[in-house]
């Protein structure tokens, strides 16, 4: 995590780029500390200082007012599909094999090209930064374009190219998904500070057991993050069942591609057998809420994996399933719904929701120094507006930002200190362009979509 | 309905006062129709025009480009306590007893006066107008301030005075109970085309067979809304079963408060019996998906009431529960709830999610010619920004509106006719104001808040 280029180095005279002050400070964390009246100092590509009442901070070059507004350290997104946003309400209200034999991949295999996947994946980090997210993990295909338009918003991303035993955009011929994979991670190891590169093997259906085994190797070699999606519906347990005798998780397992650089997406139908193998493995989680409701796949045992140990983080999944990428909103309805499906209020609250969509995503997704406002973290910031009568009064941050709080409500952002949200608008991408580009797209995709 | 005097009367010349062109115009109703690059035109406090190309629409005094962005009808919050914002987030992940017993009665009956619910209503309507609600059915004390604050707001509101067996805030002698909001809806009947006063008995648990019986004959000789929570958690269901023998709604029913001028809040464990009492008795529904995610009360039956033709809407609840107001939000929350509960990604789709949450409210509510944009209809109209990722592209404005709004993209609303946001700011109310006495009042009432 070098500082970016665009960012002056410090001087002596001013050892702090960017104080924020007046700062309703939500510091992170498993206790999830709050600084009233806090000050954060960024130096760099990192947090510097943090204090509250009484502490004088260093000089700064530049000093922005919170306005008494809630800090909190910027949302890791833990699963995408990024370029998916041009498929965003395509079709909706529909069983899960139609909406994605019918529709979904007919639309890819139609129209997924360097050029469209740029374009979407520029709409949906447009989207992301505007609501606070500023770590993404993405798994998809044509990932160089992803990365590269990750690179061009200023966002963190896990970036990782997608694997399938059948023909895949990109990748005609599927005996070169392995080595396409690897060569993504080998493109864009060490390329920029924001860009992490990773295997995504699309899941134990669409992957046999000599891919699965040849990805997990490629990317442990490159000592890159192999992700994939398992256990998203009932149905995938039961056929994996019946013809490997065996849960997914449990087929991962004896596969040997569980360990401490997997990242298991879903997990709806993790047994505790499963949960227990994850724990064990070392294997991070992520749970997609809002789109596991939408496509009736389930709830993933969240307390469980906790309470497990399991490192675990908060995905929207792709835009043509959920169908926002809104974090806030994502842990709101975390919290909210294994409240209920436990039937105990007291389950999964604001601060474990909040921990889930920071550092607990992060860890997921293998990242370190991320996801708390402490001196040496990351200089991921987001400040929410001071004038919304959502998040008034302020008795608790934390649950205002998990309760009340939408991504809608983000005022400023940085990430890796460098400043890519200002008064709600981009200051990296031209949104207008992108907008367009995606309306034009659209209308070739579905006819209309003006 | 008559035209707000702050209208100026349409002239032969300009039989339109507004015309929105370039709208991606739901027209809502039960078929939900979407007119492309349409345009609405409004006169006096009605819908007046509608059209698509190849239409061309009378002159208008003003005329509003939406840009190609989502226009929709006002949506309607079928149940919310007001001024309860002012406890937002005061007490959190808390079960429902301890939450009410140790946290928000305490609360209520220090700090609630005429100058705090005047407070807590102003921003919790602020926060309604800001994100595209247009009609608000509130249950309160001090429910004069309340409907005062609403006609400030330039928001629809049923206002219903609360009625408790036990001193309430601002009716200390519960014998006067029912006096006190029979006295309310005489002051309040013809006083303001946007207000219909109404009754609220707080439940059948809080107020005995007389009460009811005499709080729902005063309501029915005023031609009033009667309403009243019931059926909202499990242990509340068990508790009439044992007392009374029967389920609250059972007990309700052999009361005689159960008529089309009845709203039943919540239902959450109404069983096939009650849902047929409700529709035979005509009463309707107010649904509350996120409060009763949160307070992890219980899944209400949707699919069940709507199959029995029971008048339903969706309710935020108070902002002490839920905790942000944003019937959008509860669109999106509701559609996906049900389509996880059933199993069934087709249930509740996303155009019933919007009937719910317009014309299905205003029906459960009492209201008529209200929740679709189409001409002789209230011009109660919301405007979505034509700027925002999440929104693009736009097959299906429905689906936008239900599944990748929130209520932060509105830019512009119109109630009765009326413009009451432009740009996303508030015209008819001071919000620096409301935020900072809503702060101020929250130092006395949490010791903190600022």
């Amino acid at each position: 995590m070098d500082q970016p280029p665009t960012l002056a180095a410090s001087s002596p005279d001013f050892p702090l780029d960017t104080l924020i002050v007046n700062a309703l400070l939500v510091a992170g964390g498993p206790e999830c500390r709050v600084i009233r009246d806090g000050a954060l100092g960024i130096q760099g590509d990192r947090v510097a200082w943090t204090g509250g009442p009484g502490h004088q901070p260093p000089p700064a070059r530049v000093v922005v007012d919170a306005q008494g507004a809630v800090v909190l350290p910027g949302l890791v997104n833990a699963h995408c599909h990024l370029p998916m946003s041009l498929f965003r309400g395509l079709a909706d209200d529909l069983a899960l094999d139609a909406w994605l034999n019918e529709h979904i991949f007919p639309a890819e295999a139609r129209f997924l090209s360097p050029e469209t996947v740029t374009a979407g994946a520029l709409l949906s980090l447009a989207e992301l930064l505007l609501s606070g997210c500023t770590t993404v993990c993405d798994g998809y295909f044509f990932e160089d374009q992803v990365a590269e338009a990750a690179v061009l918003a200023g966002i963190r991303a896990v970036a990782a190219q997608g694997v399938l035993d059948f023909p895949a955009p990109g990748v005609p011929d599927p005996r070169e998904n392995v080595r396409a994979a690897a060569d993504f991670v080998t493109r864009w190891s060490g390329r920029s500070p924001l860009v992490t590169p990773a295997i995504f093997c699309h899941s134990p259906y669409t992957c046999g057991p000599d891919t699965l085994k040849a990805a997990k190797r490629a990317a442990g070699d490159a000592g890159a993050l192999f992700q994939i999606h398992a256990a998203e519906t009932r149905g995938e347990v039961e056929q994996s069942r019946k013809i490997l005798g065996k849960t997914p998780i449990a087929h991962l397992h004896s596969l040997g591609v569980l360990d401490a650089q997997t990242l298991v997406v879903h997990a709806v139908w993790a047994d505790e057998r499963d949960v227990e193998i994850l724990a064990r493995s070392g294997a991070g989680v992520a749970v997609c809420t809002a789109s596991n409701m939408k496509l009736a796949s389930g709830i993933a045992p969240l307390p469980g994996l906790l309470a497990a140990g399991v490192p675990t983080g908060l995905g929207t999944d792709g835009p043509a399933s959920n169908n926002r990428l809104d974090v806030f909103s994502e842990m709101g309805a975390t919290a909210r719904l294994h409240k209920l499906a436990t039937g105990d209020p007291t389950a999964v609250g604001a601060k474990t929701a909040l921990f889930l969509a920071t550092e607990g995503g992060a860890t997921a997704l293998g990242l370190t120094g991320l996801g708390r406002l402490e001196p040496g973290w990351a200089a991921d910031v987001v400040v929410l507006r001071p004038d919304r009568p959502n998040l008034t009064p302020a008795y608790d941050p934390v649950s205002l930002a998990v309760y009340a709080a939408s991504g809608a409500d983000v005022r400023h952002v940085w990430v890796a200190g460098r400043q890519v949200v200002e008064e709600g608008r981009l200051l990296t991408l031209e949104l207008a362009e992108i907008l367009a580009k995606a309306r034009s797209l659209a209308k070739r995709i579905g006819g209309r979509g003006a």
